[in-house]
């Protein structure tokens, strides 16, 4: 396994799920060690915050523009900072360490504009770093299964393509909404234009776009604000129509009773239909023209190699959300590594979501809500 | 039980795989025995199939002309006649036996154009005559149970309405279609504006309609052409807009490899959500807020009486299309009986969808066309 | 089509839903009229039900002794009697009829004893009569599929079988049971000596036995009497084990809270697995060796011919229990057929469950309580 | 969180995959660190593996007795050890280490014979050691809210419960073995009496007497060996009676084609049943009776207390087999630093599987095995 790299957060303090989860990910690989961290909260938790997930005093920052500059000018740089914020810091905080040279690991959203998103791909590129977006539910083994199949050709020409993410956790926090009390999620200055389609839609968007490769080309989104409490979109639907001819819908809500994080992705093709339900992770329903629709089991022998080579327990003993987090950043390391003994990297080529994939989603949210706010009535969409 | 009704039937004749499933429906309930038949196969064809049927010789027809001129003249005149003939023939001959004074069921999409919906309803109302629309799927006890709860305020106020129907069965046969070999499902002329949009979007636009009561306001519509040998609409999908201000999408396919009939219908109150997958016709998924999803069982104790009136066998024995159909004719046979006792009948009290849910299919899928044709933009519904 | 059969019929009066199911299933095939009956109940209410079932007066009887001896001596006999009694008139009223050379059709388990089984053997081929005993749970399409696939070596050599059987019915009912008011179920003398284990664990072995063609070389048998009206087996656990070194479990319940009609049955081969669950009819999933598990859908065009023969409707159009009636139905009615063309009817090849099966589970079940008795210890099946 | 504890494993090297679930969980809880570990194999590889693992040099051991007698002389001893040894080293390598005053967690089985259990317990207690018996499957966080519905009586008195346990990849390795090529699974000397009863029959043994409390009364077992490398069971069917009076069925299989790692158990109450699937660990159903069944979602509201505790992400994102052993883990190590602190501990109070689980499953398999070879006839058991 060799030296272990080293690696920094931003934000995900205590009670932040989502930094959580990362940090464990990451401890699951045993590949990286988190050696510094920022947040705003106050000093004395932070510190104890800090020391907890091992960080050193000298180590632990209250704002990432302190972190930004103090790493930055580090000899042993940090092979990577992870940024877990709310998605309003995601676009400054990760410009200020790609000029540094850091690598970057961002959430999505990646940030609020197509041109914030676009100076992020030019900052890269001009310090010469890698980037990833952890779209989670690409990380899963049997999302790499369904590109895999995709790619080799066994669904055919793809012609429809149905996504869903449903979930009904805001309805509890919509009613304890109010002026005074708002989330940072429903709040429009700081959340950004949207809210349901930028949080949940973009997982859709970018999981189509990731197994399949398809770009949309225009799309006609109504967006709801269901709940007194609401401010912000809860609830989005919209009507896509894909560069190759495809066609599809796309519905995400936080308001549909009866479901927890239901992402379901339904491609089809004119050979055979790909089903993916996020909380039935380690299963992929396969349907061949005039066959019995078939089950496929995460680990099992028939899997495709480069799906394959992300299996971490045998078939049957269950895998989850770590997991696909872990797989994201077991291929972030390894172009990481490899960038650091000199290799040639092309992001691509190595399975994690890239910067390009973030522009994608930036893009995919602000037309759905400019559609909406012309009636959802059809935009092109030309990213 | 007493004397049993007495019904015709138009078309369903050898191969028509609808018009005997109608006519076991009918035996199913052993309420009335079909005594006319009319369809255009050669005579010696038709005469072995109507005595099949156990038609005498001299109600065998060659024509729905001939049958209503003549079956309207009798003193026993039948108790309705049964329209299961290619979609063209709907309205000709449901109007021709609404002016013998003959009730009528008939086959969805009741007819082509908004204009022939409307003269049906007149005609049915001038003549007193009662008017069954066969959408089968309302005929499931636990459609009866959905319709109940949404009406007992289980669910609350509706929010969205996510309606699916894909199949696949017309991949097949598209490969087999030439100009010379054309089914009427593939001929503009004979099977009207709309193909899978008036075959299947109006099962969709009728279980919502006839469970939750709401009416469209607007929507915005996408019709698909895919294979070679296609020439009418073969996939759709549609953003909804309801007078309440929920809004929904529906979507329905012809050509989506895995599945056979799949209709499935969410609906989203404030309260709680109702989930109801035809192939698993003998169950229903309800979910209140904050409690675990249940799944009601078709014959348990538990059900509304207005639902359970409908059970035929004990729960965990499943009935399945035949007797969804079935609950439809027992209806239609009560307004009947009652009609014939001199009692005022209100159809809508009766359970089977009526005339108006007829029309308002017709409009549905016109709508849909015109949308489509205007490039998917948004169209008001006025029904 | 040509001439209808008749039919008689033995018990299943109002409130009994067996009768009418078996009643429903012929009507659904539209190949045989009833037209004999008897009931015990009192002669208005025999009458009144004997008309709605649309017998003649003179034809509705008031003992199965007094029908057997009226409708033996008419030129006219039935070409069958269809026998729904209680369990305890099986065996006497089966033979009356075929001492008349009558058909028989007769409701499982066929009778009490093992003895009783033989001799009904021995009458049926002294008096050249058919005889079907409806295991309804065969008729069903992908049982039959099931057993074609066995047959056809696609799961190779069995190993083990699964059967389970749960139901929680029976709660309900023990509450209500005392000294005076019990029902026949629930006493011994009018039930036999098995209850559960009869009347449910008879539908597993022969399942079992239809569809693989295994026999039972010994069993081990433990029966529970839970509940405090309880005085007969509502709970049955068996380990079964068949001539040709399969092993199995058997296990059914009358008091599983949840279930309602749960038979599910796998067989385990060393090429492949079979699995029927009796509420999901319409599906058969059948896994392979080293292959995703698939599912079959009853109507697709995937069936072997043997099975898809029995598809009424297309696939996704559920079927249900009433479909699985008639086709035994349309067996048995195929075979008497034949034998009226004095054709050579041998009763195995016709698909119907035979006498010989209706012996197997009498056996079946009687040694399941000489096992229980003796403190669930192996006895030997020897039919 | 404050300092970490240290603990050091036994086997588990490259290409054991059990050890790096153990190590990876204790990773995803980051409350302990690896520094010392033994294995047998050669020194280089030994080497390598223990620094991939951050062990020094000086803690990397050639065998556990060296490692024991090493470790167990050190000031800094370690919090506790882990073996993760193929079987028959459990009972030798853990009495070492107790008598070193080293808290112990150990893979199940627990050992070979009832004597080893017995002199495990007593050796612990003398050395006032903790030991926790690594049964997986109790770590869910639905078995937790299993267990916790059956104290708070929510499904009433116990009177049946079905546990399976199906898998098939013991298929393709059978066929592999030859007297020559034997893994130590299939070696009677090296695995012990039982294998498939053993290895996965204890799970279902263990995780009903987790959750209910019931202990064995007397069985009856078939073990069967299938295939032609077989020479230990790899079926194993067995009639249960617990001292409540309850009964059961346990079943495990490691050649039931198409099943992965199915473990499945239903507990049936006078009032309700749980339903707990392991390939679908974030779900527990629950049936209560006259009611619909509703489907648990782990991370919702409505769990219990005592289980939400151990819920990590939210409702709706999976967790998996990595997390159930984490959460033994986690209980396991709030024992130890209680300990540490001068607290007494009980250990059933902390959630851990206990040594006498352990015990119980060694008698539990014994038993089996006995009843097997005396014909699957029942047998006490006493412990």
């Amino acid at each position: 396994m060799g030296e272990k790299l080293k690696y920094g957060m931003i934000g995900g303090g205590p009670g932040a799920f989502i930094g959580a989860v990362h940090r464990a990910a990451i401890r699951l690989n045993d590949e990286a060690d988190l050696v510094a961290w920022a947040d705003v909260i106050p000093e004395a938790e932070r510190l104890a915050a800090g020391r907890d997930m091992g960080v050193s005093d000298d180590r632990i920052y209250g704002s990432f523009e302190e972190m930004a500059a103090a790493e930055g000018s580090r000899a042993d740089k940090l092979d990577w900072v992870d940024i877990v914020t709310p998605n309003r810091f995601h676009a400054p905080a990760a410009k200020l360490f790609l000029e540094q040279g850091i690598n970057v690991a961002c959430e999505k959203p990646l940030c609020f504009t197509v041109d914030e998103a676009k100076d992020l791909i030019d900052t890269a590129k001009a310090h010469g770093c890698l980037f990833a977006v952890t779209y989670t539910y690409t990380g899963h083994v049997m999302a790499r299964e369904a590109r895999q199949l995709v790619r080799n050709g066994v669904i055919g020409d793809i012609r429809m393509v149905m996504g869903e993410y449903p979930q009904d956790w805001l309805l509890d926090t919509l009613e304890t909404i109010t002026e005074d009390n708002k989330p940072w999620r429903a709040d429009p200055k700081l959340s950004g234009r949207g809210a349901a389609v930028a949080d949940l839609g973009t997982h859709i968007e970018n999981w189509v776009n990731y197994v399949t490769g398809l770009k949309i080309d225009s799309l006609a989104c109504n967006l709801d604000v269901f709940g007194e409490g609401g401010v912000l979109d809860n609830n989005v639907e919209a009507l896509i129509r894909f560069e190759n001819g495809a066609t599809g819908i796309y519905w995400t809500s936080q308001v549909a009773i009866g479901f927890d994080n239901a992402l379901k992705i339904r491609i089809f093709g004119d050979k055979g239909t790909i089903e993916f339900v996020q909380e039935e992770n380690n299963y992929l329903k396969l349907s061949l023209r005039g066959e019995p629709p078939r089950v496929y089991s995460r680990g099992a022998g028939y899997l495709t190699p480069e799906a394959a080579a992300y299996v971490r327990v045998p078939t049957g003993h269950p895998e989850g959300l770590t997991e696909a987090f872990a797989n994201i950043y077991k291929d972030f390391a390894a172009a990481i590594k490899d960038k650091k003994t000199g290799k040639q990297v092309n992001e691509a080529d190595y399975g994690y979501p890239t910067l390009e994939m973030g522009l994608s989603g930036v893009e995919f949210f602000n037309k759905c809500v400019d559609s909406s706010e012309a009636g959802a009535t059809w935009v092109k969409v030309d990213y």
